[in-house]
């Protein structure tokens, strides 16, 4: 056997599970049933086992025997404390990086951050791969700002990608804000971030981007690429636990210029003091609302340590080959069953999941589902995204996955399936 | 032993525990020291031993071995499932309450949507013994709006109450929000809250209350008062644990008229259609956003069933009684020590906490929280608040409380610590 060269067996994926040096990681998270196949860590990243015990402390004895005292060892200072974690892995300073609410509310806080510094622009830029929420908010800023501002989408050919060109031409003197996310959340293509950034300063135009489907599996330079904002999830790659708060990143100089429109306690300069008037905080603080969710918030601390420890170098180096080898694993099984590749083929343009499409997707979905032991995703309206996260994703799963997809199609199983498409997160 | 006269010796405590049809519940909670008394479930409430197991099996099984599969399971609704539960709590209709985000997002995303219906209104209503929060909010909003709004805040003249016809004669034609806490955060002063609504909406001005301080431990009943939106914590009296979110309420012929200014994938009409545009969806869910915490949301649930089991009525009442009783003790004991009460004399004005003042508040919480096992809090400038949560306080534990306050105060053990102010949370 040629070790080297791809081969369609099993043999081969057994093989590169040997030569896999991050293979050690799967045994720290819970993994009940070794025969189902998770390859939805792209939205809801497994329990690491840390985590258990590490929550079982939060909650008996932080909780239980510490009660309000607790908040003074260490809760009130956790969004920061996790953000630090988590600017480790983005290429950020310690100061410039909380953990707090959702994604969602984080992108609304610092839509309207940047603007606050946008006075004369009327130009807002996304395009229609981005997350339906990143569009939802820009939406809901452009009605709130008395709808002075244009949102321009910029449109993508093949619904995979689109191209970096496309958005340098699109960013012109009246673009204040230029949002996107890296990857896409469906065919997890990469832009060229660094060229989009640069051209933005270079325009005027400030540039907030989206990491939820990045964070934790790709590298990210936020501070050699000059970025301005940034929010990303910790509950998919991160394994931070169901709906854990999100991280929202700040660039230094840019923290005690912007107002920030949740103006709450949290983020006064002196919270405690209990004062009648709202002074907003110097620094990331300012980026606070309200009272942390502690449990789901501390739930991501085990995870950041475990992949602190395994290093975004090694983990992007498995994830290419995970990803590459599905790609090929798609070339000469699902292809040929009606199947098209929705996520690009270079490597360096792709995160850590791989979409396919097909027009039973949904219905195939429900079967490797309910009865083959698979658990990829569904997004409207065919794509099937199959996501392989380094840590625990093994080379023999992917061939097995591949497999079990393979045997869905060819006996048909996915028909006793209703088309009612109830959601599948 | 005349037992149904207030007697200032322990013995009458001892009896008055005897007498309580609530003591049952204590056992219910999770008391390591029981020598250790606990004066701030006002702010932080105590662990229910049965959250732990409830928690255990979210995470060991629904995250473990559900992974995300789950949110199809139980978590997607948890925000209504939760809010179905509060709106028994407080006189709502199950569809008039969510749980999510922090009660100061939430109070923002009212104070918006109330403003989206008052276009030609320009006051808003509030109060100097609001919790800061809810004004720093209201000043964000009022900055946001481009400063065309007023925020008139009532002033209080003895920081304890404000009477309502003070009220009642601020609301004016041009009142656009009533913004006011249920009972206040420092006094625990209550309002007469359905005159205050009705003259509210007889001028065409609409309320927001804010019952952090009063949901499980006050009664609460929001449609017959006819309240338009509301908000409150779920970790003070409802136990749901550090940071846990907030419930908000909008009343049913309101949710479709107002505009949500938090436009995230969660309000929408259809969130896993992934439209590009943002269309909100009906009823109580316009109000949700992102993802919601998941742990710190579900723990909420025992708790509130805990609360459900022991009912509003015998939980105010008994609040009622620690309360008056803890007034007694402050006239027999700590009046003479110079201690000014904080909080009205009138039951019925008055929540399920107690301030008490002194000059050296704060070295006297210090002593009491690090030698003598009583944990109160204390809020700025002299306020040392002694909160009395009836599921688990006793009457004894009342008694003894009072006791090591004379004796911080008489052996002078505060003067041992320095005046250096840290946040008591």
């Amino acid at each position: 056997m040629n070790n080297l060269t791809f081969d369609t067996g099993r043999a081969y994926a057994a093989y590169r599970d040997t030569q896999d040096e991050l293979s050690a990681f799967r045994s720290e998270f819970v993994i009940d049933d070794p025969d189902l196949i998770y390859l939805d860590g792209n939205s809801l990243g497994r329990l690491p086992a840390a985590t258990i015990g590490y929550l079982q402390t939060t909650i008996r004895e932080e909780w239980g025997s510490g009660l309000v005292r607790s908040w003074n060892q260490g809760w009130s200072e956790a969004p920061r404390r996790v953000g630090k974690m988590v600017s480790s892995l983005i290429g950020a300073a310690p100061d410039e990086v909380v953990v707090c609410d959702s994604t969602t509310t984080n992108l609304y806080k610092l839509s309207l951050a940047a603007l606050s510094l946008q006075q004369g622009r009327r130009e807002l830029l996304s395009d229609v791969l981005n997350f339906p929420t990143d569009l939802y908010i820009l939406q809901g800023v452009q009605h709130l700002l008395g709808g002075q501002h244009i949102l321009r989408l910029l449109p993508s050919q093949d619904g995979i990608v689109i191209p970096t060109q496309h958005v340098l031409d699109a960013i012109t003197q009246n673009t204040a804000l230029v949002s996107l996310s890296y990857p896409t959340f469906k065919s997890g293509y990469l832009y060229d971030i660094e060229t989009i950034t640069r051209h933005a300063h270079q325009v005027g135009a400030l540039v907030l981007w989206d990491f939820c489907h990045g964070v934790g599996v790709v590298p990210i330079e936020l501070e050699r690429w000059g970025v301005d904002f940034a929010v990303g999830c910790t509950y998919k790659y991160l394994n931070g636990g169901p709906g854990s708060p999100a991280f929202l990143y700040v660039r230094r100089d840019l923290q005690n210029r912007v107002i920030q429109p949740l103006t709450g306690w949290w983020g006064h300069q002196a919270p405690f003091a209990f004062d009648l008037d709202y002074k907003p905080a110097q620094g990331i603080n300012r980026f606070l609302v309200g009272s942390p969710p502690i449990l789901s918030l501390v739930a991501i601390e085990p995870s950041l340590e475990m992949t602190q420890r395994a290093g975004i170098t090694r983990i992007r180096q498995k994830s290419i080959q995970l990803t590459s080898y599905l790609v090929d694993l798609f070339d000469a099984y699902l292809a040929p069953l009606g199947f098209t590749l929705g996520s690009p083929r270079q490597p360096q343009q792709r995160g850590s999941h791989v979409s396919v499409s097909h027009p039973e997707s949904y219905r195939i979905t429900r079967a490797l589902i309910e009865e083959m032991k698979v658990v990829p995703d569904f997004r409207q309206p065919d794509t099937l995204r199959l996501g392989l996260a380094p840590l625990y994703t093994t080379f023999c799963e992917t061939w097995d996955a591949v497999q079990r997809i393979r045997q869905v199609v060819v006996e048909e199983r996915y028909k006793k399936y209703s088309e009612e498409r109830l959601p599948v997160t």
